[in-house]
């Protein structure tokens, strides 16, 4: 065995020179049974250490014997947390915390709370689709874009059709957030699993047709994510859309009638679902607008945007079988889904509306994807 | 247009008050047409503050006027870098660039240099491949683990089979590691576009038994990669490696020969490599071994790794096509692989040997896959 021992030193020792820190098999942040968080760092010549937890909490950590500061939370719901902390007004990531994700240009840590083993976001011992990035043609764009897309259990080895959800996202994301922050994957997983929602198959693609890919994985390598788009919300997306789901319904077996198809976004995504399902009506039976971006932006940029009250009337006389809205109390967006709402009302335009607690954010969402997903298809 | 700005300024504001820290889009690292790199962080109260690559550099950072430090490098060769700062001693992500990878526990940020628009490793305006991240059934090991499959560009719409590359990872790595660090989906696309590599499926599997799929993607969600696994180099990878190939050879277009298989991995994954081609002497025609981590283990631990000589003697005389080694000069590994080689020099058992500088590490890895897919299934 000594050996191995020498093996396993000889590779830390490696990895501390290589990487100039490494973190020991520390399990962080500490999540008890009964669900209580406690989160720690070493700092002992801080002044200040604060945690943030997405925009659900900021708060200052409490300095401990040796110049550890901790804080421990309870009651949290079980979903999937953003966090970092700060030091003296510096933004630190924890290190023994190996789990992060982007949101726009902003790497956080995760983690995953789930103590009674029903959190729709975590994994769990299910069947499992499959993830696939792949590269589809646009035309209308003229090059090669990237998407992801979830295929139910089981798809592979059935001749069967499945319906499709198109999932879009905001204007911070790409084709990767739905899966990432999102959590599309185990919340279709877990769903399916419990007969809760129809085996679909979901279509994630990149909203911004300035960039082709996320970040790392387009021909421009160092791309860094932004909100300052060059081509934003001014209907290349939406006019372009088509390419997507021939290259669907071309590669994949789909049920290709609007009956079996669904599309859905949040923010930028729930503006591109809006004005997508209005001006192909015959298209889509299902729309999910989460916390949408309507109302904000100029009209006239493009044909897509005009007379849309025309649109919705047009549309609503197909009959879609579900028109869902989603929004929280605080979304700054509330105002303007208040008066698209109007408008809907004022049209005798049928939709099913759903307001919940908290704002813009992905804790909506997720909540949000798992309602609409146990409504479609069905 | 009014409405726009305050829209964008609404989002910006609610990013700001949601994370903390919203990161204007300033292109960090700063890359010149020369390819000289420019590396630029804010910290007006520090006292020291430096710049890690990789294992390739450790510098000290220069304070400019206005509390900026930076450093210029030049001369770096095209590759994917990893780096960090350090601000008087306290680890600090590049908050700048929002590309970041992870190595075990220890989260980097990285660019892609590639001057030039010839480095391998980086996005070409060419015909790109799938990814898929698949869950398969072991049921050696009695459960689905998840593995990642790279098909080659055209896959889906030919009928033609293909050769199979399995691409084995490290003990600090996982089934996407192969993807993320190593840039094997666009060394691939990258070789094969230039008709350097045949196409083929590469399959990337993760080679700790004792936890079926990478950080956030298994039932242990909260789980954090680590050198101290349990199941460790005992022989369970490598008597469940026939649960994959079978998996693979029944789910895609697949030659499922000898003649069209190859096994390659580094470290771990090279120990992996040596031990199941030796094992399995009619499966492979080529063996990659990238930096192995050979001569480590206690023998007697699983008869896998018992009579390795003769087994070595066996596999060659069924002559594997190619039996490719590489080292870095400064490997710690480098000892034990001259020791093998001496012991294959002995038997006259016949192999390809690549000495490069650096140690055990991706530069070398990454270099080592470029080389190895271009000598395989010709």
């Amino acid at each position: 065995m000594k050996r191995y021992f020498l093996f396993i030193l000889a590779l830390v020792a490696l990895t501390m020179s290589a990487q100039g820190y490494f973190a020991p098999p520390v399990q962080s942040p500490e999540i008890s049974r009964d669900g209580s968080v406690t989160f720690k760092v070493k700092a002992p010549d801080a002044d200040t250490v604060k945690l943030i937890i997405d925009s659900r909490l900021d708060t200052l950590m409490r300095r401990q014997a040796g110049g550890t500061w901790s804080i421990t939370l309870r009651d949290l719901e079980p979903d999937l947390y953003m966090y970092f902390y700060t030091i003296d007004g510096v933004k630190v990531l924890d290190n023994d915390n190996a789990q992060v994700l982007r949101d726009v240009k902003s790497v956080m840590n995760t983690f995953l709370l789930d103590p009674k083993g029903d959190c729709p976001m975590a994994v769990h011992d299910v069947p499992h689709g499959e993830v696939r990035a792949v590269w589809y043609d646009s035309p209308t764009l003229g090059e090669k874009r990237r998407m992801m897309i979830y295929l139910p259990p089981g798809y592979e080895l059935s001749r069967q059709k499945y319906p499709v959800l198109y999932l879009l996202h905001g204007t911070g994301g790409d084709e990767t957030v739905w899966l990432e922050q999102g959590r599309a994957a185990q919340i279709l997983d877990n769903l399916i699993a419990k007969g809760k929602a129809e085996p679909m198959i979901v279509v994630m693609p990149n909203g911004h047709t300035d960039t082709p890919a996320a970040a790392g994985m387009g021909a421009d390598n160092n791309y860094q994510p932004t909100f300052a788009h060059k081509q934003w919300m001014e209907g290349t997306f939406e006019s372009s859309f088509n390419d997507i789901m021939k290259w669907v319904d071309a590669n994949y077996r789909t049920r290709a009638a609007k009956r079996y198809r669904a599309i859905a976004g949040l923010s930028m995504g729930g503006y591109h679902s809006l004005y997508i399902s209005a001006n192909q009506p015959d298209d889509f039976n299902y729309v999910g607008l989460f916390s949408p971006a309507i109302g904000r932006m100029d009209q006239g940029k493009s044909k897509i945007y005009d007379n849309l009250e025309e649109k919705l009337i047009n549309q609503f006389k197909q009959r879609p079988r579900l028109y869902w809205m989603g929004i929280g109390k605080k979304d700054f967006l509330y105002k303007d889904n208040e008066e698209f709402r109007q408008l809907l009302d004022k049209n005798h335009l049928r939709y099913t509306y759903h307001e919940s607690g908290a704002g813009h954010e992905w804790a909506n969402w997720r909540d949000y994807l798992v309602i609409f997903a146990q409504q479609i298809f069905k």
